[in-house]
């Protein structure tokens, strides 16, 4: 059994940032599998794997290639089912498609608008030219006037994690006592935001960094591997 | 076993509305328990059992009394265990606190800046006292100004609920290919702005109102039954 993810990164092979990618880090840690993870500039992804997927992450498992989070998710779960469950159950794996909905519709946008210039900074100049075109077609407005709300945008951040902070009051985890994947979901965004700018910027005592706080303990520290 | 279901109405106790309340209903039809609903008007419900308590959903179950929508469902999960489950094992369980916190954070301001006026409509006179000094403190502003802002306030509700039209891109419901409790929850929230209002206010086609309409089928049509 030999497990390869591939990963994003820029410059820096070491700092790999994607927040779908940390999704599946977690994921594999949680299964207790080895794997090699071997990051990718933007624009080598579609190099990888004779072109398999335009996108990160892509797990090749044996002869089994899986790319999306989510369905590399089901795949580990299915493929290991006596390893810790990722989902605790059907309900819960049906739910965790609602977590990434709230992920990607509300908690990412809002970390784009912190983060996008930052991770610009991190990348090669073929990546910088990639990444600039698309992302200002898809924000509607230069990297640099982005740059120029951040103090703004982050100060949005925390109304997007309302959620979050609410589920806190009862329980540790959106898994319960203990983690599961619905919790990688958003600690991959946060990851994202930490690892491309140096914080998640919620000011001391937010019930929401305690438990970032506790995500990165976990698994031996894996996430807190990566400054 | 005789089930006794608090809820909220104003001066028509044939129209039951509030969101909590309706998560209740859903979820004793979903568990195939026969109840009674008692609807009643906000100011007497710290008459009802004694004062047990200052909000509904209130359920009695023989002689057993418990409040909180949230609490009455794991109630009914641990108390009816060999009935139709309300969250798909342990992992739905604790999802369902996560979609509870999205549902109450970011979909019920949505609708109460819609709503906020019509349901004052709806009341009698000294519920509409209640209501207007409560209301108008929480808001920060007068139930007059409120319904003057009614159409930017249905403009602004498609955007709080693209968790919801995420999800709904890979499946039919929140707990997979049949309802759950987070369902509920959400539904809930529509269908109080639904009895309040007269219409959810999304456009044809919009997957949520799919969702939506698919809810009201269920359960014989017991969400279709209040217009």
């Amino acid at each position: 059994m030999s497990l390869t993810l591939y990963s994003l990164c820029g410059t820096d092979p070491n700092r790999p940032f994607s927040p779908h990618c940390w999704k599946i880090v977690m994921a594999l840690h949680h299964k207790g599998l080895p794997f090699e993870e071997r990051p990718l500039p933007f624009t080598d992804i579609p190099k990888a794997e004779q072109g398999f997927s335009k996108t990160v992450p892509i797990l090749r498992d044996g002869d089994q290639l899986i790319s999306d989070s989510f369905k590399i998710a089901l795949y580990l779960e299915d493929a290991y089912p006596d390893h810790p469950s990722l989902f605790g159950g059907e309900g819960g794996k049906a739910a965790a498609r609602l977590v990434e909905g709230y992920s990607q519709t509300m908690v990412h946008p809002a970390i784009t608008r912190i983060a996008v210039y930052d991770i610009h900074q991190m990348l090669g100049p073929v990546d910088q030219d990639y990444f600039r075109t698309t992302r200002e077609v898809y924000l509607g407005k230069s990297l640099e006037a982005m740059h120029a709300e951040r103090e703004a945008a982050i100060a949005a951040l925390p109304a997007q994690l309302k959620p979050l902070r609410h589920m806190l009051g009862f329980q540790p985890f959106i898994g319960g006592h203990s983690p599961l994947f619905a919790d990688y979901i958003l600690f991959g965004a946060l990851q994202w935001l930490r690892i491309t700018t140096g914080s998640i910027h919620l000011p001391d005592g937010d019930p929401v960094l305690g438990w970032f706080e506790r995500c990165l303990e976990l698994h031996d520290g894996a996430g807190r591997l990566v400054a």
